[in-house]
């Protein structure tokens, strides 16, 4: 026998805190799972983790994240205006507590790659370290921040340079990216790691036409 | 033996633009997978598949999407500035098809919910109507929009007024929610859909101390 359950708008505003944090951030469902590579202007590898990283448009191809006010990964912020350079890794299941401890509040000047292990490379001459664990690499220049005033948190756009994959068979013939055979997770919450297995890809929908599986 | 495969950015700009569309939008990893349902103020009740639901903020309890200006769903945007409301309602498996579907380009006046089966459900004197297939339904009222100006997309930003789960053994005790209980689904791209299994809920990130899985 399943019980349902209601939350009104004043029992959320008068929850503990720390269970108000967890539901509203877990409401809307999966998120992407990414680490944010920087090297700040005095040579400082800097890596942390996001699980906000959003498309934003593809021509040009833009790319998003959040940056809220309270979060312990300013130096991400700080590193790519003032270089203008950032990569964007995606995370695999085996990367899953590494990645999960660079949210950890090192010292200034400690870099998140030497405490978790994690390996920075670089490609080309990109003035940001890559993930080399990681499997889909991603180049990013910033473009701009825009102000969420509702809460004070900052949407940080950039335009993808170069994307670095590390097997092409990954890849569908039209493009598209197969994340779970790269074993590439997804995030619920601001703590929960998920691997993923595909139901279904549908044809574009149209009005009094059966999908099609692609 | 693997082959890796770059893609510089002028190729990116030369690609064929679904070959793009399909790889910038399946870059960045997996998405949450919502519908949105309004109602006009003609009584017409509307309903849109959105893969960009995303947290912005818990207190005030802030939620949002994204709103593209090509997108075919326009009236969801419509709907909710002319009423101040709407819900959002998580995509459970066996409901991927008929939510693809609602993506279509029905005729004025059509509803998505009579083409796709799916049922309007109303709670209290909430004005816009729920899914009655999901286990997870969010009241939203519309705070603002936020214009971002690379792309011509919106961001719009509502308050969640009131949430309704169909079975309360989905939360955990700290408020987290457990999707993959309710077997609600993740998107990748425009049109890929993925059932989840939890890897690990992780403790919150020190330096020097070991993450514990809670």
């Amino acid at each position: 026998m399943t019980k349902s359950k209601v939350f009104l708008r004043s029992e959320i505003d008068a929850m503990e805190k720390n269970y108000r944090v967890n539901l509203i951030n877990s409401i809307h469902g999966f998120k992407s799972a990414n680490l944010i590579g920087t090297r700040s202007i005095h040579g400082i590898e800097n890596l942390a983790i996001f699980n906000s990283v959003m498309h934003i448009g593809a021509n040009p191809p833009l790319i998003g994240f959040i940056q809220r006010p309270a979060s312990v990964n300013r130096h991400t912020l700080e590193n790519l205006m003032e270089t203008g350079f950032y990569t964007i890794n995606a995370i695999r299941e085996d990367m899953i507590e590494q990645s999960h401890q660079t949210a950890a509040r090192y010292p200034e000047g400690k870099s998140e790659f030497e405490a978790t292990q994690l390996t920075p490379i670089y490609h080309d001459d990109f003035k940001a370290p890559f993930v080399g664990e990681s499997h889909l690499q991603i180049a990013v220049k910033w473009v701009e921040n825009i102000r969420i005033m509702s809460n004070d948190t900052i949407l940080v756009v950039g335009e993808i340079m170069a994307i670095y994959l590390r097997n092409e068979e990954v890849l569908s013939n039209d493009g598209f990216i197969n994340h779970e055979q790269m074993n590439n997770v997804a995030i619920s919450g601001l703590d929960s790691y998920y691997k993923t297995q595909k139901l279904a890809r549908f044809s574009y929908a149209k009005p009094d036409k059966n999908l099609e599986q692609i």
